[in-house]
């Protein structure tokens, strides 16, 4: 009878975490979509908004943490169930980090001018920024289902977001040297379009998490990666 | 007997736990150390060293979330003790971000062309890498040695990083409105200044943990922060 206590009360332990972390992602995709679309009307109210909700992110992680810690500490798990624990820390950690890049790129918004940039440069900075949504929201999805597939979908689209911000980094050097006039604007879009594509991956090492606890291994495959904003910067 | 025979167990745990901590911080200092070196001698070969040694403190981060864990379910720790353990997850966590940013550095000098940059633009950077290098190796001091006012002491100068950052990007900033040939060279300097500045960051988180473990609660008082640098760029 004790025993069976016991069980169910890890149970309900395990299930309040998932759920707070469930919670939590919602709010992160809050943030980026909220972040970026201040960015893409220049809404500076909006923008302070999402500055100000940063805190809940933290709040939530810290929750999480102890949380976490204590269920470690008080049951003893072992196996799946040990990895569901550390999946949960791991996801809250990523999420509140997803959080501060949406607030860097909020920030930015705040002390922005509306410079009338060429509308082609914000749809690559709009089709990137929809594309890591999508990709946060199906791993989260894929965590709330344990869906092994659709984490390792999300796992391997990742390189679609960099190729994007690889060409963007292109198209706004282009920008500035032609015209020193938007050189202010364009760093300002460099530094946001590097935030979205550090969430996107974020996104995977979500999915390798998701991975992780049903497979109690980290993947081996070598995931494909398109990064080079660096090189063509040059 | 069996009791004291735990207690010198979990006792040598914390040890273990500590010393790979310090041992990673080690690690992540000389990296960031080399990678500003290659970057400040154009050295393409030291900079492709510091991109392989990121393994290195992924597997330690890696090492020290499984001890720290198992530490966690076969120990039951309370109080101070379950304190240092979470602090080893924590800071092993900021360490391996720090190692991200310094590798990050040193993948734009595997690609940078060496411009002739004006030398008082690098010194801006050379002195942020140094007082950098300098908090976060008095911040780990302030670990080894649990020492709470050297901890606060690199908590509250953090903000004098900010300001360097801030004053190189407005002058990265005119040289790029005046010669758009620097353009390229800038954005490069300008993206490992915003990378160094992270890293100052995770060496006040670090400041943060080593409070936790001696307080037991988290800093309340209110950071002096100077990060101005997304203002600046307008």
């Amino acid at each position: 009878m004790a025993a069976e206590h016991i069980v169910k009360a890890f149970d309900s332990d395990l299930q309040v975490l998932s759920c707070s972390v469930a919670e939590m992602g919602g709010l992160a995709e809050k943030q980026i979509a909220d972040a970026l679309k201040a960015l893409f009307t220049h809404d500076r109210d909006l923008a302070r908004e999402v500055i100000g909700r940063d805190l809940d992110l933290d709040r939530f992680q810290q929750a999480i943490e102890q949380k976490t810690i204590l269920t470690l500490a008080r049951r003893q798990p072992m196996a799946v169930d040990l990895r569901e624990i550390v999946a949960a820390l791991r996801i809250a950690n990523d999420l509140e980090r997803i959080g501060d890049l949406a607030k860097n790129v909020a920030k930015r918004v705040v002390v922005l001018d509306d410079v009338g940039a060429p509308p082609q440069l914000m749809r690559g900075l709009e089709r990137m920024t929809n594309l890591t949504l999508s990709q946060l929201n199906q791993v989260l999805d894929s965590y709330s289902n344990r869906d092994l597939s659709a984490a390792l979908t999300v796992w391997r689209q990742d390189e679609q977001i960099d190729a994007i911000c690889t060409s963007l980094f292109r198209e706004l050097l282009t920008y500035m040297m032609e015209d020193p006039h938007y050189i202010t604007f364009c760093i300002h879009v460099m530094f946001s379009a590097k935030n979205i594509e550090r969430i996107g991956d974020h996104a995977t090492n979500i999915a390798e998490t998701v991975y992780y606890i049903m497979e109690g291994r980290p993947i081996t495959e070598q995931r494909p990666k398109r990064d080079t904003t660096a090189l063509h910067v040059t």
